[in-house]
């Protein structure tokens, strides 16, 4: 079994963007800025934002975050919005999620302009991933794919079992991994709440990717010898024993799971660290497109 | 064995849009109008533009064909795309594909505006159908879908196996099959030129989507008795007994493929028929939206 280390990819990748953002500096140039929205203080999203605005210091990006109050209308956070559209200093930015329930995320995702979306969520980004156009591949199965290249995963021809078909995660994946190119040209069965047979896939898969977010929910016996295992759940659990109240944990029966694998991710330190990693390679590309 | 009458069914659609259009006419409103944009004299497009044409004469609809020689410049072209975006007589137009070699086809379907685009081709229109977000669905796809929905036919939880990745169809009929709602919710594996165990999922799977292109290739040992079968493939063959010269045939090796398929599409009459219904049922939304 080899660990499908993210934490160290995600540095690598991380300490590579360090070094272009160095020579931009030294050739006198804007270095990339990524803002990012916060309304609220959901527990989750302060911890995500706070990862990224740390990792834009540690990188040489400037940052900004915007943090605005729960009862933030859904007019104000428009505004924000355009605002950033509008301010030339920023090359990208996030509206981190969910929003509160008074807000419509979908109305504020459209509202993002797409030269600006390095999450890759707008529906012309999104469509252009599909359509195999460059553009901005939202953070998550972008960290994926590069975590299967710099692994050098043989996924040509391979069976491949997405879990779970949200718009962040399962539906992306299953249309990356399945396209022409790279840590693609898979053949993908995208399976969800309504798939019947879904022990019957997961045994014959040579690659299974799980994003739903129930812990300890593939078992040993779901999964085949030799299986590559992708663990892009993340479910904080209620622990007193734990400093933070709480442990993280995937989808994935790790310790029964792993001995058959020949390739996992653990959770955490697996796609986690990655999706932020690809986070700020977007901003660079936004950057680099907004230079040319 | 059922067949999946495309040419019945498109003929309803076409009488229940021919009914609207009545009405709006009686009521002193303003038309669908749909422009097709042709470049050059291939065989088969002139073929199928003349037939979108005639069909919307049929339906009440006002038509325009752009008929273009085969040596306009892609400037030239891209020139007409901004007249007909531009011009406020027209509410959904199509450049028909494959445009000569010397035009860029991603450069003119991009410059299609987004709420004209009645085949669903922009990147914008594709994420949105990704993301379920009502916009325009391209046409083979969404007569597929049509098809399943008039015919009730079963999907939730089943086994699809869609064969080739296409742009326009493998890719969209994937995505629309395996998302919420009726004809929806199965689930899908997407298969293609690198898939290697495809005789093994087509034995198995519940519904077969064929987009190849490759005449009888779907053969009656890959697959299993119950089979609803949709053969997207439209093959002219060269044959010299037949006034025109060749006959039309699809991916499926349809009379011993027939007897053990519960439901199975004829080729033609089965997806070509319903593929122009939808096209027009597109138009006939985007003049509704216009109107709004």
């Amino acid at each position: 079994m080899n660990l499908l280390d993210g934490k160290k990819i995600a540095n690598q990748i991380k300490d590579e963007i360090a070094v272009q953002v160095a020579e931009m500096k030294a050739h006198g140039e804007k270095v990339p800025h990524l803002a990012a929205v916060l309304v609220g203080n959901d527990g989750a999203s302060l911890t995500y934002v706070g990862s990224k605005v740390r990792s834009c210091k540690r990188i040489g990006f400037e940052s900004t975050l915007v943090h605005l109050p729960e009862e933030t209308s859904e007019e104000a956070l428009l505004q924000k919005v355009a605002e950033l559209n509008a301010n030339d200093a920023i090359d990208g930015y996030i509206v981190q999620l969910p929003l509160p329930k008074h807000i419509n995320e979908e109305k504020i995702l459209m509202a993002v302009h797409p030269d600006k979306d390095v999450d890759g969520f707008h529906p012309t980004n999104f469509g252009k991933m599909a359509l195999d156009m460059e553009t901005f591949i939202p953070a998550t199965p972008f960290g994926i794919m590069e975590l299967l290249r710099r692994y050098d995963i043989e996924t040509e021809g391979k069976h491949t079992v997405v879990i779970g078909r949200s718009h962040i995660v399962g539906r992306p994946i299953s249309i990356l991994m399945s396209q022409k190119g790279k840590a693609a040209n898979a053949t993908v069965t995208l399976t969800h709440s309504r798939t019947k047979n879904l022990e019957e896939l997961t045994q014959k898969a040579d690659i299974i990717v799980s994003a739903l977010g129930v812990p300890d929910f593939l078992k040993a016996d779901m999964v085949k010898e030799g299986v590559v295992i992708i663990d892009v759940g993340i479910t904080r659990v209620p622990d007193a024993t734990k400093e933070k109240g709480y442990y993280i944990t995937g989808d994935v029966d790790f310790d029964k799971v792993a001995p058959k694998a020949s390739h996992i991710t653990p959770v955490p330190g697996g796609v986690g660290p990655m999706t932020i990693a690809m986070l700020l390679k977007n901003t660079l590309l936004a950057r680099e497109r907004r230079q040319n």
